[in-house]
């Protein structure tokens, strides 16, 4: 809130100062320099690591599916397991002792992930902890020499994004956002037909997070005595009567936040087809926010009018919508709706100068001259053959066997990427830059919808270098 | 443009001095102040007129469909046809002689359409002009007593939504843009279920106008010996080969211009369902538009790289997407994009606390306690039936049966109601504030656009009397 109403007076000062015509009335935010001897970490490269040894912090909702889906990867040793919930813990035991592992040591406690950082015999730190505690679990894991993995958003403030860039800069640790949806089949498939220019040069993307957490956000957390359903809680389709999250973590934020909380899951994969610091960058935002409507509705109707729920505040709005301008002339928008009653939607859409593809409500692609109607089924299938991308030619088949675990596939594709690179000594898929860029929405968002949608700076996380790399590659 | 500087001018002083928090950095327009004697309009009735004497102004592309339409609605007269073009005038005499209709008079040259208007035995002026000439034109005819119905946009500055507000305040005449899309069967069915409560408290809605034009703004209009084929270059799925506007009239707006030139379309159907002017008003816009790419991509690839075509600057951006938040706290997103290839789209999408409803690119709607799934065929078809709207209980076979030359339907019933309203001394379905409202965004999309996306205050052209009619009703 503090670093909030301080932008906000940064942007007066810059609206009625500024002398940019080309930045005239943008809301700039500050771009701490970089410290001295530090260098970028684009491209970053990392002793191979034969067998990766990694430490779980957080193994309740999205990080039990990870042990879950760890046991499949190659290549892997899982040393410790780490968890404010002995119920969770036990759990994630179950799991390796399931698959006749080797079990792992196990943490608690307030001070359980520094114990786990410092230990001398854990090359990646996976943390699927809640969004608050992410960047601080990631900067200590660093610190200690440790690679990390961090469940989105990455961070949910300026300073985080930065703590984190200057952390991965200083410490030459790689740090990577688990942004899943990266690693979806169509929206590879997409980034494949983008990169070998099917849809010519392209000009305009959406993506969104639109899903229905209205009873997800309400419920506690597991009561003992209920069963673990892999993906449960995290996957499209979630019926009524599941788990909830830890301490209602998340609709503590959302009580005390606007904007987009929730940015990454939309964002990620477009980012990735604009090229996003591999040639272009996010310049602005502006971002509006509907009043809160659908929360409250539905508690009331679940709880009564006169109940704590139906009477409890909440400073999201029902739906988030951004829009982002690129340098290179480009266009994104980016919707979040977890309050109202829809089918759920990622849109996932890519818009160019010979074509277009859109995911969601329906997969459908239209190409050049012919663009005005969709593809037939047989004619999508057939491209999406064509153009599937190599991760699933080489990983797909064991991906899909894993299901619920997975959202049918992805995130064991972004496991066993992540785990390959590492093994390999390669860059990996998603830099720390990644990470800031797509979480750094968290705070940008919601300083402008604090300020009825006016535009704010995206900062250039590079710090320059956002052109340097030319286009972007995942290491073989 | 002079206009657009000085919105600038006023929007850098109210940054710099607004001392109202809830309306910081908004970009203030001016509200003129309304002149004395004069009251508002709304619910406006004037005499009943049972047969509606009516001229047509402008009978080239939309023109002449409406013409032929009207040969199919009861209680007019068609006295006056007016175009500048005498191969326009020659077809639409055509179409009254084809159907043994009275020749109309006819009017050509510069000041024709003032020799119609200052008949006295025309009630009504149906303009298809190009835009430029709509605001003039509806003007001069309600100085002179008649009433107007005007393409989309009815005006396209600030200044001209005042003039069409102003006029029909002092003169008492009705003066409807003709949005066709409020009547299209779908839009209609879901205003029905809004006003009926199935979606709830509606929080967010969505339009858009995606049609890639870019064919049909490159061509010249109609060469002679070329074929009339009725609502050819208006109608979705248009292809190749078509005919164009009267001298690029369209692609000479949007060389000229940013923001969103045409967003009617999108806007009219999601304000109905808003109540807009009828219990909630918009209050604020933001707009970013992505560069130009598509039309210059097109023109290189028709043309070559060396032609004027291609060598043309073009201010318009290929895809424009605009927010808006209203008092009551919605928002609206809104978009436009005529120069990419992809499928038709309005989006038409509503979302509410109870339910969904998504036209574009997949009808589906979605429905509380199920709404994480779109409903089936059946069902689908069975709630459209169910909330299909009284207009196309009452006259939808026979709009259907005009097929092309309406749109499917939609344009027959928005002249069926305009007549039928007009008959019996009714007030109209869309009045004049909805057409500035409408409109209003040609203009404030462009200074946002202009101003990095920086919000813009949305004028309330009633002046104080947006809360004063509980909903919008049809009148019977």
């Amino acid at each position: 809130m503090k670093n909030l109403l301080l932008y906000s007076l940064i942007a007066l000062f810059c609206i009625s100062c500024s002398n940019h015509a080309a930045q005239q009335g943008i809301i700039k935010v500050e771009t701490p320099s970089r410290p001295a001897g530090q260098t970028d970490v684009l491209g970053l490269r990392c002793e191979p690591l034969p067998t990766v040894r990694v430490a779980f912090v957080g193994v309740g909702m999205r990080g039990l599916a990870a042990v879950h889906r760890f046991l499949s990867i190659p290549g892997v040793e899982i040393k410790a397991l780490c968890d404010l919930e002995p119920y969770n813990l036990e759990k994630a035991r179950g799991l390796l002792a399931h698959a006749n592992f080797t079990p792992a040591q196990e943490y608690s406690g307030d001070d359980g992930y520094k114990q786990v950082c410092e230990r001398d015999d854990i090359d990646l730190i996976y943390i699927c902890t809640d969004w608050l505690s992410h960047t601080p679990i990631a900067v200590y894991g660093m610190e200690h020499g440790k690679h990390v993995a961090i469940e989105v958003p990455a961070a949910v403030s300026l300073d985080e994004c930065w703590q984190l860039v200057n952390t991965a800069e200083k410490t030459r640790r790689h740090c990577m956002m688990l942004e899943n949806c990266c690693y979806d089949r169509f929206e590879l498939a997409t980034l494949n037909m983008a990169q070998q220019g099917v849809f010519g040069e392209i000009v305009h993307v959406e993506g969104a997070y639109i899903h229905d957490l209205r009873e997800l956000n309400l419920n506690d957390r597991l009561t003992e005595g209920s069963t673990y359903t892999p993906g449960v809680g995290n996957t499209e389709g979630d019926g009524p009567g599941l788990v909830g999250y830890w301490k209602k973590w998340r609709m503590a934020y959302n009580i005390e936040h606007s904007g987009n909380p929730y940015p990454t899951h939309g964002l990620g994969p477009v980012c990735q087809i604009l090229n996003i610091h591999r040639g272009d960058k996010m310049n602005y935002l502006v971002s509006v926010s509907s009043d809160q409507f659908g929360i409250t509705a539905y508690a009331e109707e679940r709880y009564g009018k006169d109940s704590p729920q139906a009477k409890q505040p909440y400073k999201l709005g029902d739906m988030n919508t951004s829009l982002i301008k690129t340098e290179k002339g480009k266009t994104i928008m980016i919707q979040h709706d977890v309050t109202s009653p829809r089918p759920y939607s990622r849109i996932h859409l890519v818009s160019g100068t010979k074509g277009f593809a859109q995911k969601y409500p329906l997969t459908h692609i239209a190409l050049e001259p012919n663009a005005h109607n969709q593809l037939s089924d047989h004619q999508l299938d057939s491209i999406l053959t064509v153009y599937e991308h190599p991760f699933y030619k080489e990983a797909g088949k064991q991906a899909a066997e894993l299901g619920a675990i997975s959202h049918g596939g992805m995130d064991y594709i972004m496991d066993y990427r992540l785990v390959h690179c590492l093994r390999n000594g390669l860059p990996l898929d998603q830099d720390v830059y990644d990470a800031a860029e797509w979480s750094c929405l968290v705070p940008l968002t919601e300083l402008s919808v604090q300020n009825n949608g006016a535009p704010v700076e995206v900062p250039d996380f590079t710090r320059g270098a956002w052109d340097k790399v030319k286009g972007l590659t995942f290491a073989e």
